[in-house]
């Protein structure tokens, strides 16, 4: 049955990987991809994308949030709805994958329902997103944010790096910036938000998987960590009368890369690290250093904050130095649906491919989009795990393989919601 | 016999103390104590020093390297020579007491013995050095050096940041460049160098005793140390999968510290440390460090670095990062002279004070003396270790005892060298 949607000629995977490639001359520097949002470019990439999405049976319409939005209406014309979807802006020297081949994927998809003349008891709408990386504005999420009914007006007066707020940049591509906090979706015809998105990490290569099911996108929490202890004569003061807040740090640093390989869902991160005052013979007087622990599952990671507090008092009072945190964010985990995730997995196991579930550690459109519906993610392997650089890659096959898993998901949803026409 | 010799009047401490108050007046910056080496400020400390030196009997000089020294003749012409001093030069911004004490206490201590009439069967000689902190020229020890015969005409092209070189400064000092590679003494007529400074350490403060014996100047080595892993992302790369060059450091920074920890007589320190990228959310990819590693015993130290190099290794082989480790510097140690540490550890205890022997962490003019003849050194307590400072600090009672030893140990001097005068 799954099958018969897929539409004849080129195989999938080819013909998304072929568009990725001319979405990605929709850029403002040549030889590199980088697409901001509200930018010429941005523009040029809605142009070639909702062409995309009309000749997969789609109307399409821009919203004031620059959210380029396709829709393929269900059965009925009040039918409700699933949202697909991704983002089509960049980092600066971005790679082609991250955000748009969520979005041409899903078209792919709509495209093969409508090949079939599929009509589905609810309509499916592709949101191509502007706004997920947030590197033009100090703000992120607009896009989604204004469709979960969470964008706060003040940030209409965020401003880029040349001075041009929000507000003006939307006035200038078309969008009424006012309209922007009336976007929100009603929850009762809200279905879901679904996302295909590369995996960004190294799992799925490692496990020579092509694609896995998010269980969620992982809570996260930064921290600043400072260590007072004493500068001192590197010659002159014996090891028993230190108070070295770098070797403190360095036992706080394996304190925290012990808690998180003890535990199956946490990840934590010493980034940076500074001693000071960082001469070769003097004993470091003081040491800063980051940290970034997240988790899918929210009291892991605070009850792995807690004892990593504990433990660095012991360190520092056994050490006579001082050690303080400072919260500098944090960001609940947004779990995905489980009945979402079991109709994912059934669609991998339906081709042969184990059900490999894992967590999302970098941030997605589905962060916002929870606190309007449920949300499910596929992960598509990419090359080293490497992402938001040149060098990100995907293989054809893999994203053959996703646009399959993503026909086969909109299959299985229940007979309640989904009925394929013959 | 020994109190006899000292000075009636004023306790000798509080008039070195009150010397050394005066000779902080010869500075380049009002309000904090500056005296770079052949600078208008090291001239009239000259003329200060120089008037004490005379006013204990001594004739004086001031050698080609900018020393002044100070001769109190035995009881023949071609009697051998006991070297005393330490350096009149400063650091930038420093305190009064390093270097200067050693000064003012071997001239308050010649003083006591020609006030008494005493003269002795070798001649005594106070070098007050020029350059033993080396921060106007790219050399240093110059003073000490040129006495030793040790010293480099090369040395003479260095040239300070306002582009003179040292041959330059020597000639507006007065002296003749030519000559400082003729100054060394004549081996068989030097007995000994012999210095007393502050510890620049906390040892004699933790343990409530004026002074102390030192039995060697420290060898050092310093190394650069580069961990290479592989940047990530902090959130979707899974704890076993990482090359976190950064926890890769820290476990050595840790391999450093409890090296040293378990031996009596290594201190390493590792004051600098820069993760890269740098940024919170990356695994960092690369990590460089440095080690500052000291004892007074070359071989420990040698056997510890070797110790070290081994565990690096295989911290880097399990954590699959690639480590090296380039040496920067390297000095031997200078032991004190066995013969010359009894009779000042005789001294000590012949005032009643523990026999203290501790090693110097920090460098001397005896690190260019010892190629000459024995050296030996006592070190008095300093307030909190604190050195190289304004905030660098001793008690007057303290210098006191310091001169007071310093006349035992002259006074117990092998009979065979010392015989004081009625």
């Amino acid at each position: 049955m799954r099958r018969s949607l897929e539409r004849p000629g080129t195989p999938a995977g080819t013909r998304v990987m072929k568009r990725l490639d001319e979405l990605a001359t929709c850029t403002s520097e040549l030889g590199a991809l980088t697409r901001l949002y509200l930018t010429p470019e941005h523009s040029r990439a809605i142009v070639l994308v909702r062409g995309w999405m009309e000749e997969a049976g789609m109307s399409t319409e821009v919203d004031d949030a620059g959210t380029l939005v396709g829709h393929y209406p269900g059965h009925q014309p009040d039918a409700p709805v699933l949202i697909l979807g991704s983002h089509i802006d960049t980092v600066r020297n971005a790679g082609r994958y991250d955000g748009n081949l969520g979005v041409v994927v899903a078209i792919e998809a709509v495209a093969a329902l409508h090949a079939a003349g599929a009509v589905l008891d609810f309509a499916i709408e592709i949101a191509a997103f502007g706004d997920e990386e947030g590197v033009r504005f100090p703000v992120t999420l607009t896009g989604s944010r204004s469709l979960a009914g969470t964008f706060e007006p003040a940030n209409l007066d965020a401003v880029d790096k040349a001075g041009i707020s929000l507000r003006q940049a939307l006035l200038d591509f078309g969008c009424n910036p006012d309209g922007v906090a009336h976007l929100g979706r009603d929850r009762s015809k809200t279905l879901a938000y679904v996302e295909v998105h590369i995996e960004q990490g190294p799992v799925l290569e490692a496990e020579d998987l092509p694609v896995g099911v998010v269980t969620a996108i992982n809570g996260a929490s930064r921290f600043k960590v400072e260590v007072e202890g004493k500068a001192g004569h590197a010659g002159t003061v014996p090891m028993g009368l230190r108070q070295d807040a770098g070797a403190a740090a360095a036992e706080m640093i394996l304190a925290i890369e012990s808690t998180a390989a003890a535990s199956d869902d946490l990840v934590a991160t010493v980034g940076n690290c500074e001693l000071k005052p960082g001469a070769v013979n003097v004993i470091p007087g003081s040491a800063h250093f980051t940290i970034d622990i997240r988790s899918p599952d929210d009291s892991h990671r605070l009850a792995a904050i807690a004892g990593l507090t504990t433990r660095f008092e012991a360190i520092a009072a056994r050490r006579n130095v001082k050690v303080a945190l400072a919260k500098t964010y944090e960001e609940p985990a947004a779990r995905c649906d489980p009945g979402l995730i079991r109709e994912f997995a059934a669609a991998l196991g339906g081709i042969g491919l184990p059900e490999r579930l894992l967590s999302s550690g970098a941030g997605h459109d589905g962060l916002a989009m929870v606190s309007l519906c449920p949300i499910a993610m596929l992960f598509v392997r990419c090359r080293g795990g490497i992402s938001h650089n040149p060098a990100e890659a995907v293989r054809t096959d893999d994203v053959g393989v996703a646009v399959d898993v993503l026909i086969g998901f909109l299959n299985r949803l229940p007979s309640s919601l989904s009925k394929l026409a013959a």
